[in-house]
């Protein structure tokens, strides 16, 4: 069994769980960015018609793992596990979610690494024969977090260029101990906490950057893989300023990322949308995944992604009390078999 | 593989990960309480000289941890994962320990159900050869969780007789896949999110109660055991309201829990202590899994222990936005082999 082992922080998986279907909903500018044909639902109003930001989300979450156990014409009952979280305070959209889908729930919190989080764990327990499917999810919701984390949606107050707009949207991934399908994980590196010492919470990708660096070196130390093995690397919402400095962090390795690199955060506007330094939040990386990435495996376009969420560790609390801002990053290789 | 399986929700541990260390601090009021004998540390000074109570209670998780690895004489690059959360938004106390401790982190959020959690995908990750030790970790804060989730400490408000004190403590377990030393983790349940549309915040326990008692039955039923077969069944924190509430619930289906069940948040303070209804808080099952518990398991007094750990999904939000509270159950099953 020790044989999963490849190092430090990461593990094979031999039986290699395997992607039974996938789906995600985008936000109205989500879906009017260079995404927009690679999501399965457009909402055209943001509320979904609920009374408040909070229940549309829950609302959005619940619907995508719907959707996702229906395109694969899996019922909620032959589902063993829903592993998930999101970025409201107790994970509440998440557990609301579990609340009306009556799968057995664990919880997850990791900021904006959570899609990563939770396929990681998702694919390792049916590895270990703790059940046939697994569904993972995540979410975000851009009026609901900027109200928690930052001001008031009423007061319409300015951004710097570093900040980074939160995407609306919910990813679900069905995984499958079966091995009919054709996109398997075969290995994850779980991420460790760490802090440069930046403060700015309106520079997120900065403080995410350094432990998307230390999973991408952990992960290619400790499978003994060049860096080409890869056809795609992709963080989660760098954005623009994460983007940059995740490079030169690499560089400073003796690693150029080059071409093959990419950062949802970066993917999912265009700049004419004038969003700044890009998109953030679970939900950037869970519709990126669960709709442009793994649509590309499917056509053979990507054939080996590694994907890793990059999270950002801290709650207004810790920012008020005068904390630095801790990141994790999770990675998963995904590959076509 | 699937012979793991033994049912809808519950899974057996072949290799039986094994207990090799546990750790539990408590706070002042905690450790002038029943179980006062059985905590390693009982501070002295609930700010433990930090400026912040927030400061405090990672403080608190860390050392906890620590003294956990020094007492099995293990470094912290021996161990493979960390498992955590917390009851504070985003989980800061677990994220912010992790930053100091450098153990592969992952981020769970099972409001005060997290001890279980924690263990039973601990335990899974260890089953499934995904490492050689995992060290399992939660805390609460009653000045943390009180200004967080009601009002601040200064108002000193009156509190309802179903209100319950949220526990000062933390606790860690210190798995390992050696079948070296004589408790093991068995089996696990993991919990459905089960709403009985309870909306009173003050009173968790009966919020919660449903979870447990539809967990006990899922684990019992999954395993086809008598209740007789456990010496001791441990909830979390249902209180003296949610602990009543269990017992009837459960003898509506034709179990009578009878002297073997106990709840950690009825036997952490004394009636003297005049807390109300009893302990909660994520620290309140793990310093007493951690010190009364497991020190009962190693002298022989309990060789089968099942516990539950109970966790009330709410957020300020949504008791707000006038949702009800769904609860939540793992259950885990640790034997003397």
């Amino acid at each position: 069994m020790q044989a999963k082992r490849m190092g430090r922080q990461s593990c094979r998986l031999p039986s290699r769980p395997r992607v039974q279907a996938f789906a995600s909903t985008a936000g109205k500018k989500e879906g009017e960015g260079p995404l927009r044909e690679t999501f399965d639902v457009v909402v055209k109003d943001d509320t979904l018609g609920e009374k408040s930001w909070e229940k549309a989300e829950k609302r959005m979450l619940a619907d995508t793992v719907t959707l996702c156990l229906n395109k694969a014409g899996v019922r909620e009952e032959d589902v063993d596990l829903f592993l998930g979280g999101d970025l409201l305070n107790q994970i509440v959209s998440a557990s609301f979610a579990a609340r009306g889908l009556q799968i057995p729930f664990l919880g997850l919190y990791g900021a904006c690494s959570t899609m990563a989080e939770s396929l990681l764990l998702g694919a390792a327990l049916l590895d270990g024969g703790f059940g046939s499917r697994a569904v993972c999810a995540t979410c975000s919701h851009f009026s609901t977090a900027e109200r928690q984390y930052r001001f008031p949606l009423e007061l319409g107050n300015q951004r710097p260029p570093s900040a980074q707009w939160t995407v609306t949207g919910a990813g679900a991934t069905l995984l499958t101990a079966k091995p009919d399908f054709p996109i398997a994980v075969e290995s994850f590196t779980v991420g460790r906490v760490v802090d440069f010492g930046q403060t700015d919470e309106n520079n997120m990708g900065a403080a995410m950057a350094p432990a998307a660096a230390d999973t991408l070196l952990a992960h290619l130390k400790d499978s003994g893989r060049p860096l080409e093995y890869y056809d795609r690397i992709v963080t989660g919402d760098l954005g623009q300023v994460g983007y940059a400095l995740m490079r030169e962090l690499c560089e400073k390795e003796g690693l150029a990322l080059g071409d093959r690199y990419t950062d949802c955060g970066c993917d999912i506007f265009s700049p004419e949308q004038g969003l700044l330094a890009g998109g953030s939040g679970c939900g950037c990386s869970a519709v990126t995944l669960n709709g442009h990435l793994l649509r590309m495996m499917e056509k053979g376009q990507i054939r080996r992604l590694l994907f890793m969420a990059t999270g950002a560790l801290l709650s207004p609390t810790t920012t008020l009390q005068g904390e630095s801002i801790p990141g994790i990053a999770h990675a998963v290789s995904l590959e076509v078999v």
